[in-house]
Order: structure tokens, then sequence, then C-alpha cells
């Protein structure tokens, strides 16, 4: 199957993804819910306001909405539909768009006509810790490489809440935090930028689907309330980290700025990459036990420009399959206590490292805590991220007939105010 | 000042108060912001439909909203000034709604006619630490008690994310959580409900202002994004985090449920309270310093209500004023990295311990970790809370001649399901 929109082999989308998203118009306050195919923009609002998705009978406002909350809200059964309709409006197969120009010229922006903005409003955030190698290189470098993983690593699929006003949209730049730290060679905590700036390359899914307390959500039934996937980059102050997550945890260190990637993938989409995980030994508890591959074959990257560069140094090859824990098991660990599901959650996946140095998701394991710089094309060197360098974030599944991609994480860092 | 409306003398509701909230009238769907005064639940969409506050121009949507975030949105300027007014409404020497019987009638409610929902949609929700007491108590029980106090605890206001889709309004019972613990005696984990459930007696602040990302906030300017205050139970499954907590912190025992009171009550009303807190020492960094009084005197307690009985065990008698760091520290620190402040985001105390053992603030510290366990007035002991268990928490401020109260945080624990 092709599109009759033009689309480049290695697009990440290919009529194949047809993910959500909402754009807005450069030099407008107009907004609308998107979709993308090659390099053009897709406005949905107006494609429905044409009559071409007449026949679900979703109301204007839906497409008008500054959120996809209200789309997602419409449930599965309707969003996989409308995503369809959309793939078969856009196939070759298919002339009524196709040969219609006037209404082309309402529907299709070229992708530099828009800006993306963020597109969920997220209501809880939730940051597991679910690749395996990434918490048994954490465990070696801070405790003890000999027993790295803590004792419930293998039993919890361990996450922490995090902070949902501070996640923006690809392209927000933010200015490097400021904090406590406390140097190990002085008494007394001093305040100041923060001099471990890293990033964390993450997965997130977003759910669909509401629970109400004290319901809980089996592994089977999990994939139900899984509405789509971005790309995460939870960037971290590793000294700030250092000196206050006893005995609660990560805080500040993490709350000045999330990135993610404008386009949700929808999970529909992803199915065709799906992977069986690690074998989990020891088995786990019932309620985490699961039917099937869950995993995901999801290529990622993370590359890093320096300001007046041209030449990005990419530094780091990693991918989603290398979860230990999957979606559904989160999801189920989630909420087996009876917290409440929101739609329009957000629940990352943790730092995805490989068992190869070449694979690890941080800077923090990528130089090992700054014991191994790494040379920039410029000739400078890198043992935490800079100011002025732009960390940008990639990730697309592929087979040899069919790509969908998210895009890019893209941020840059400014200098602390 | 008094009112024309009658008012105990122990009563909650002075006319000092006039708190906020969102009432509903019983069988019906009907929600509207409410104030209260003595046994009268006061409903402010009649109040401004029938002009009584017609010179604020509010526009009428805000009061038949479902939360309070529209209303607290409208600035502390005007949220002030209509608290303000209504006072002036109530009291003795104004006679307009006084002599109109028929208003009267339209917007004066038993209280016993209404229920109280959820006051605010909380964006974001915040948990810190700052009972030095209490973080004392935990260190010594389960770390060492010559050492109990972690080195960043005088440094840092610590604080950690917490899950805002579960905090639920005063009356919202809930069902004994289920989880896997890690008893001592055996080598792999189990599932099962909570063991020991526990409550954690906190206050807690909404927000009434935003920030954008980067901005931070001074301990000066802090009381400006404070609207107000309520009651918080942090119903806690210690079996829970003991085994899930490291290291990222607490997760699924804290996020099956929390209570607060379904009234907000304004920080204009509890500046008569204002009490200076603690000396802190060592010095803190110059971001954390601030003027004034700024801890508050509000006196908390907590009764368990067993099933079938009517006698309340009072099990602990603390106060506000015991905060280590307070609400204006906590601002600036939750801030001083550029993390965006949202209007309704809710921002707890941590556990509220007193140097005294019958100020203590939960009943891991009441029985030391069960070891001294509570009688009860039916004979029954408790270490923890049992299945059927109602807590019911209150607070309130009061000088010679002036009462601001709380009312109740409540809620019963139902068996697991």
């Amino acid at each position: 199957m092709t599109s009759w929109i033009q689309t480049a082999k290695d697009s990440d989308f290919s009529i194949f993804n047809i993910p959500f998203g909402i754009a807005q118009l450069k030099n407008s306050l107009k907004y609308f819910v998107a979709t993308r195919i090659g390099d053009y923009v897709i406005n949905l609002s107006e494609i429905n306001r044409l009559g071409y998705l007449s026949h679900f009978n979703i109301s204007q406002p839906v497409f008008d909405a500054r959120f996809l909350n209200d789309f997602i809200a419409l449930g599965k059964p309707v969003t996989s539909q409308v995503r369809n309709e959309l793939i078969n409006i856009f196939s070759d197969s298919n002339g009524n768009l196709a040969q219609n120009t006037l209404h082309q010229s309402l529907v299709m922006l070229a992708h530099h006509e828009v800006n993306m903005l963020m597109p969920v409003k997220v209501g809880n955030y939730t940051d597991f810790y679910s690749s395996i190698q990434h918490a048994t290189n954490v465990g070696s470098m801070f405790r003890d490489p000999k027993n790295a993983l803590l004792p419930n690593y293998r039993h919890i699929p361990i996450g922490y809440h995090g902070r949902a006003s501070s996640i923006t949209v690809s392209g927000t730049n933010f200015h490097r935090p400021k904090g406590q730290t406390k140097p190990a060679d002085v008494e007394t905590p001093v305040f100041g930028p923060c001099k471990q700036l890293d990033f964390e390359l993450e997965m997130a899914f977003i759910t669909g689907k509401a629970t109400n307390l004290g319901e809980t959500i089996t592994t089977d039934k999990a994939g139900e309330f899984i509405f789509g996937m971005v790309l995460f980059n939870d960037w971290s102050a590793r000294d700030i980290q250092t000196w206050e997550y006893v005995p609660l945890g990560p805080f500040l260190s993490k709350s000045f700025c999330s990135t993610i990637s404008p386009w949700v993938v929808t999970l529909e989409a992803l199915e065709p990459f799906r992977v069986a995980g690690e074998k989990q030994t020891p088995p786990v508890l019932p309620y985490l036990e699961f039917q099937g591959n869950l995993n995901i074959d999801i290529q990622l990257s993370v590359s890093i420009l320096a300001e007046g560069s041209d030449q990005e140094k990419q530094v780091s090859n990693s991918n989603y399959k290398y979860m230990y824990w999957n979606m559904n098991q989160q999801l189920a660990h989630h909420s087996v206590n009876g917290c409440n599901i929101e739609i329009g959650d957000m629940y990352a996946s943790g730092t995805i490292s490989g068992n190869d140095p070449s694979a690890y998701g941080s800077m923090l394991e990528i130089t090992w805590r700054g014991t191994k710089p790494i040379a920039m094309p410029d000739g400078s060197e890198r043992k935490f991220i800079h100011d002025k360098d732009t960390v940008i974030m990639r990730a697309f599944a592929q087979t040899n007939s069919i790509r969908v991609g998210f895009g890019e994480a893209r941020a840059k860092v400014l200098p602390a105010l």
C-alpha cells in the first residue's frame, strides 16, 4: 500500500503511521488536530468539516481543540476507525481527495508552514525504570557493581510520580536549571547552575481510557488503555539529584523540563513491530504474567549538536525492545493498588539502555560518570550537556516494507538565568 | 464582628473564615461554588445571579463550574475582595440580604442538604516532608536513632511528586489497597491486601497563580501564589512502601487514595494565626531565607471510629506550627529550578508530628511500628488501620475572639476487593 502523497522511503510518516498531533499555523493562533503523511501536515479539522469523516458524527470542536484529549476520549473503537479511514482517504486506491485539488489546498499543509504544539494535556505523569541495563549501570556506578540491581528490581516494575506541568513539546528550549548540590569536597551545600546536565532516552505511552478509583487493569486488557506513544527526553540534573534524592526519590533534578516528540504514534501503528522481551527470571507474580510478544522493536538514537556546528554527533543507538518490563506490566502494576488511570496520562519507560555501551541512553552511562568523555566533531568534548547544545532524539520502527517513525524530540539548553 | 447567621462558638465556619468549595444539592446533578457560615452552605452562584457581587463583573459560569479553578484564576486581588464582600453581606451591620427572606431561601442551604465535591481539579501534586519530628521518627525507626536525620534534611525542603488522580474529597470511602510486600521471613515477595495501612496527618496548600517554565518564586512573593489550604490525609501502605521505595521513592504505597477536606480556607483567613517557626540551624541557603513569621498555629487532630462503635478514639493532637520548613520556603524551593507552577496545584506538608508522642501524625509513629498498640473504646486494639475503620482529621485555628476551621477530612476503609 502506498499513498498518493509522495513519501520518501526513509520518511517516518508513511501511510502506515498516521499519528495524531496538534498543529498551529505559523503566525496564527489557530490550532487543530492533525496527522502527517510524508512532508505534509493534514488538517483533520478541515477533513471533518469537508465531510470526509461525517459517518463518525464527531463534533467539530473535538478537531478544533487545543489538546488531543477529547479526541482520545472518543475511545479506541472510534479513533482506530478514524485512523483506518484516513489510511483509506490517502491511499493510492482512493480517488476522492486525490482528485479534488480545492480540498487538498484546504487540508494539506507543508510541514514547515505549521508549528507543532504539545499534543495532550497531561493529567498525571509517571516515570518507570524498566530498562534492566540502565538500572544495572546506575547501580554499578553509585552502589556496588557486584550487587548492582536492588532486590526488588526483578519483581516490581519500579516507577515514581513525575512532574506533569514541565513536559514540553519538541522545539521548546529551556534554561539550565539551578539548584542545591553538595560537592564531595565541601561541608555544606552550594547553590548554582547544574554542572551535570543530562538527557535520558525514553519512550512514553499515553492512556486513552480511564478507570475508577479501586479498579485494576490486567496485563491482558492493558492494550485497550494505551492510545499511543511518543519519544520522551527526561532531562536530568545529576548533581542536584545526587544530593536531593534520599529518601523520597528524584524531585527538582527532573522537574525543570521534559521534551516529547509532537506526534502521538498509535499502538495500532506499532503492532507490526512486536517482539519478545527478555525472559523474566525469577518468574513474576501472577498479576504481572502476560501472554504473547509485548515488547516493540523501535530503533532509538540520540545526537548532540553543538552551537555553531552543522554536524551532529550521534552518541546513542538504542532500542525500545530492550525494556525488561513491558507497557502492559507497567499498567497492571500501576493500577493493582486501585490507583485510577485518566485519559491523557503519560507513562514514560525510564532510560532505555542496551547491553552495548553504544546503546546506553544517558551521558551518565555513556561517559561513565564523566570518566570517558565523548569527542565532538568540532574538537570539543562532552562529559555532560553544555549550554547551547541541542539534543535530538529520533525513533522509528521498520520492517522490509513498512516504516513508522516518531520524528524528533529536540531541545536546546540555554544558559542558566 | 458577628454574622446575622447564628454561629456556634465552636463552629469552624465563623464569619472570619469564608472558605470556598463546590457543593452539590443532594439528589441533583447541579453543583455550584459555595461558602459556609455556621450550619449553612451559601450558594455563591445564586448570590452572584441575584446581583450581590455584580460590581465584580464575574461571569456566571465561574460560579457554576465543577471546580474552583476558574474562580481561583480570577486572581487574589479579586477573590480576596469577593471574600471581603461576603463577610460584609453576612455581617450584622448589613441589612440587605439579612432582611430579604426570599433571597435567603435561594442562597442559604442547611449543610445536610448538600454534598461537598472535590473542590479543585489538581493539576500537579507534590508532597513535602517538612516536619522535622516526623523525619526524625522515621529515620530512628528505619535507620539509625543516632543519625536519624539524613544530611540533606536541614538544607532542602525535601519533597516528591505524588499522584494527583487519586486525591478524593472527605466522605469518599475506598478499598484497602493490594500490592507486593516482602515479609522479612520469606525469600520472595508476596501479593495481597496491605497489612499496614496508615494515615498521615498533613495540610496542603493550593496555588492560585501560575508561573512560566524557567521562572522562580522568592520566599517574599510566595504568599501571592497561595490561594488557600485544606486538610490532607496522605493514606499510606507501609508494608508496600518498605518493599518498593528504593531507589526512586514511594509509589503505589501512596497512590491508592488521599483524602482532603472540602473547604479551601483562604490564606487571608489564616493570617491572624501566624507564628514563628523553629529556628533553622544551620542557616539555610539565601534563596530559602525569609522575613517574618510564616508558620501558622493550626490545631490538628486525628480520630479513629471503629465499625459499630459510636465513640471516636482520638489518637493524635498535633499542630501545623511544628513545620520545620514553611510554605514560602517550599514554593521557593520547588520553583528554584524553573519548574512551572499551575493554578490548582496541591502541595502537601508531609506528616506533621510534634515532639510529644501524643502529637505524632501517623500510626507508624504513634504505635512505634506496631510495638505500642492503641486501646480502642470497644476493647480492641490498633497497630495500624483496620477494615471498616473511619479515620477523621480535624483542624482549626483559634485566638480569643476568632475561630477559623477546616471541618473534617473523613474516610472509611472498605475491605480489599
